[in-house]
Order: structure tokens, then sequence, then C-alpha cells
């Protein structure tokens, strides 16, 4: 039984294994919150159904666009849906909340006031992981948005680590949006393996900070590390661990 | 905006197209819940995010086994957790259910009782479909608790279609188990084929009731009515129809 059900005197099966309870603030595409929860599925050693990890998903593709909202300044600002969802997903019993969208992190501040789980931050853990194989120039796909913000460029900047942009920004934003209408075949896996190759030589480690770009990454044949799979591994690595405390996130 | 969150008082975002929001009942097994959303992706045209369908998903592998409490009378009773999920989804927004496991649909009318939104009934809806096309002999792919339960057996007898059995049923199991414990790869593929192929010719149509043999039913050459598919069209159809009224589910 885990902690936060049994604080709120909702009934578990018993035999389970002692996994929490990951919320997603998904849809942001669904193709990538979809890319997200078969991650956490392959990454979860398991003999039956009740090996695998419980998520609470909201798939809400209606999430007001953060691309227009950071970038074009043209639409309604999503932090007041992003907040609702936060909030839905602890009272229906997440522990802990991940977001497999790299530019909603924008919006990071505001979720964690709004909650009294923590965020699995696909930012922090993913710059965590970067700094941890010692890089110091950084190539980085990600949408205009992530770049415009300075949402990763400022805390690889913080660590001494430089950012390299693409040259090619127009083309990775049209690879995101083929991938939000449900494009994501071969030909934008190509594509994007391409920009990938140029990109790896302008740095010493090459980054993927979007997740539409991690749903088509299959392709890249130079080493990359992909910030949807850091997030995936720490779901996994947040669900089974044991503690003994109440004391949430401890890994 | 939706009927239901503009009653509940929720701000929704603006310029969305007009759907109603589904919830899932997963993680019966968390591969066949992957499947189910996968298909709805598939079959929603989408030109961006917000095209795509309002899902919230409890993708919970805890509940209790079906299997155990059905057939081998060793587990405790699903009912209970289901119920929480049923309610803790309509809380949460969601204008109707649906549940890709079609061995929990004997615990439908728990779920119907619990909650005042419709149940997107897979077992029906897929009978619906079966006696549409005027089947007289159904050959029947699914799980021993289904064929101990009747689910299907028993409306299909009372529209005079016939329902055939395997004689393979152990090795059917062996599949499903497979794919319980992540193994969707070819060689389980090649088997539930050889199997379907032999099926085929008993009955005028095969049927596929069970989630997790659909997951890995991509190698079947013969035609076959797939109960997962049938689900998703019909989440589709629910979610993309516009109502006037506050009636529900009306398609």
């Amino acid at each position: 039984m885990t902690l936060a059900t049994r604080d709120r005197g909702m009934p578990t099966p018993p035999d389970s294994p002692m996994h929490r309870i990951v919320g997603i603030i998904g849809g942001m595409g669904p193709e990538a919150t979809l890319d997200l929860m078969r991650r956490v599925i392959a990454k979860t050693p398991a003999q039956d159904d009740a090996d695998h990890i419980h998520l609470i998903v909201e798939n809400n593709p209606k999430i007001p666009s953060r691309i227009a909202h950071l970038i074009e300044g043209t639409g309604p600002d999503p932090t007041p849906e992003l907040i609702r969802i936060a909030a839905n997903l602890q009272h229906a019993g997440a522990q802990a909340l991940a977001m497999p969208c790299n530019t909603a992190h924008a919006y990071a501040d505001a979720i964690r006031r709004a909650v009294t789980i923590p965020l699995l931050d696909m930012v922090s853990l993913t710059i965590d992981r970067i700094s941890a194989v010692h890089s110091t120039r950084v190539a980085l796909l990600a949408s205009t948005a992530v770049h415009k913000t300075g949402l990763y460029a400022s805390a690889l900047s913080a660590r001494g680590i430089v950012t390299v942009l693409p040259s090619r920004q127009a083309e990775i934003m049209a690879l995101i949006k083929a991938v939000k209408r449900g494009d994501t075949g071969v030909r934008v896996q190509a594509e994007l393996a391409k920009i990938a190759g140029e990109m790896a030589n302008q740095g010493d480690a090459l980054l993927i900070a979007c997740s539409e770009l991690s749903v088509v990454a299959t392709g890249i044949a130079v080493p990359f590390t992909d910030s949807l799979d850091v997030l995936a591994e720490s779901i996994v690595a947040f669900a089974t661990q044991r503690t003994a405390t109440n004391s949430g996130f401890t890994a």
C-alpha cells in the first residue's frame, strides 16, 4: 500500500509491488505522452500486469499552445489549465508529477506552487545528466520556444556549458509540427537524423530536448542524450523506490 | 468548451474543437491501454495537438487480476478498485468511460452503477459490429476467463450466433501472458497469426476479444474483427460528436 493512498483511506489491491503512483501532465502532444508511457513500460522489469507502474495520465491536447503563448504572443496562458491538471492528478492519488513536454517547463514553477507533491523536472534532470558526462559544448535540438526562453541554455551556462543552436531551426520546427499532426514516418525520422548528424559535430554532446523529436529519434546514428528517456528513467526510479519515510522524492 | 467542464466551472482552453472527454479504466494490461491510446490518436484527424481527443487515463496495473478472481478463485475481487477508478475519472471531468480489457467487462454492471456517465461497453459494441455483418458462426480468440464467464458466447447466442472456441486455448493464454510481461515481438505475433489462420476456417467471422491479443495481431493474414479497434472507433465517435443537449452518449 502506498503512503498517499493510505493517507487518503482509498483501497489498494493487496499483493502488488510497493510502487508509488506518478501523474502525467500529458497531451503536449499526445504522441509524446504515448511515447513516454511506452518507455516507462519498457524500462520496468515485469512478469505480469501488477509488476508495472501505476500512472495517472491526463492526456489533454487542448492545453493552450505553449508556442502561441510564449513566442507568438497570440494565444492564452496555459498556466490555469496546467495547474488544474496538476491538482487533479494529486487529488487522484499521484505522489509525483511528470510532464513530457520540455517547452511546458517554462511553467514549472507555477505547477510546483499548485501542489504539495514533487515535479520530476525533465529540464533539471536532463541538465544533471548532461553535466555528469562532463560536456562543455552541447548541441541543442529543441523547439524555438525552448531556445527563446533560454530554458536549457541559461541553466547549462550556469554550469559553464556552452549551448550550440541549430542553423536549421525552421526545419526542426517543421519536424515538430509534423509529429504533432501524427506524421512519425520514416521521412520525418530521416530528416531529423540528417540534422542531428550535422549538429553532433558542433558540440561534445548532442541533446534532444523536445519530446516530439524524441518520438522520431529512432534513425539517429550519432550518440545523443534524450530528455524523454531521462524522464522515463526518473519515473521508474521514483515509482519503484521504497522509502521508509513519507518525505517524497529522495532519489 | 465541453458541457461537463462548463457545469463544473473548470477552465477550458478557448479555440479548441468541441470534443468530449473520455476516461480510460486502464492498466489491464498497460500495453493494451497504450495500444488503445495509439489507435485513438491514429483514428483522429489532426493538424495540431488541439485537434486530438482529451483522454484521462488511469493506467493502473495493480488492479487485482480478473483471471485470478474469476477463474482461479484465488485472488481478491477487483470490483472496489474498478469502481474507485471510475468515480475518480468522472470527478476529473470524464464524460464517458472505456475499459480496454474484455475480461474486466464481467464487472461492467458494477461500474455502471458507480457513475452517472455512460460506459462505452467494448463487449456490447463488438457484438453489435459482429451482428451487423450477418455472421452465424464466430471463432472467438479470448482469455479463458472470457470463455468461462460466457461474456461473448451468451450475448452472441441470444442473437442466434454460434461461438466456436479454440482447441489450443492453453497456447492462447501463453501468448496473453507473454504480452503482459512485455513480450510483443515477432515470435508472439507469428504464433498468434498461425492460430488465427486455423481458427478462421471454423467460422464465418474471426473475433479478437482480448486486448493483449490485439496488441500482437499485426501479422494476422485473414480478415478479423478486433474488439480494441471497435472500442477506439467508439471513443473517437463519442468524443468528436457534437450534441446540442446534455444527454450524454447518443451515438
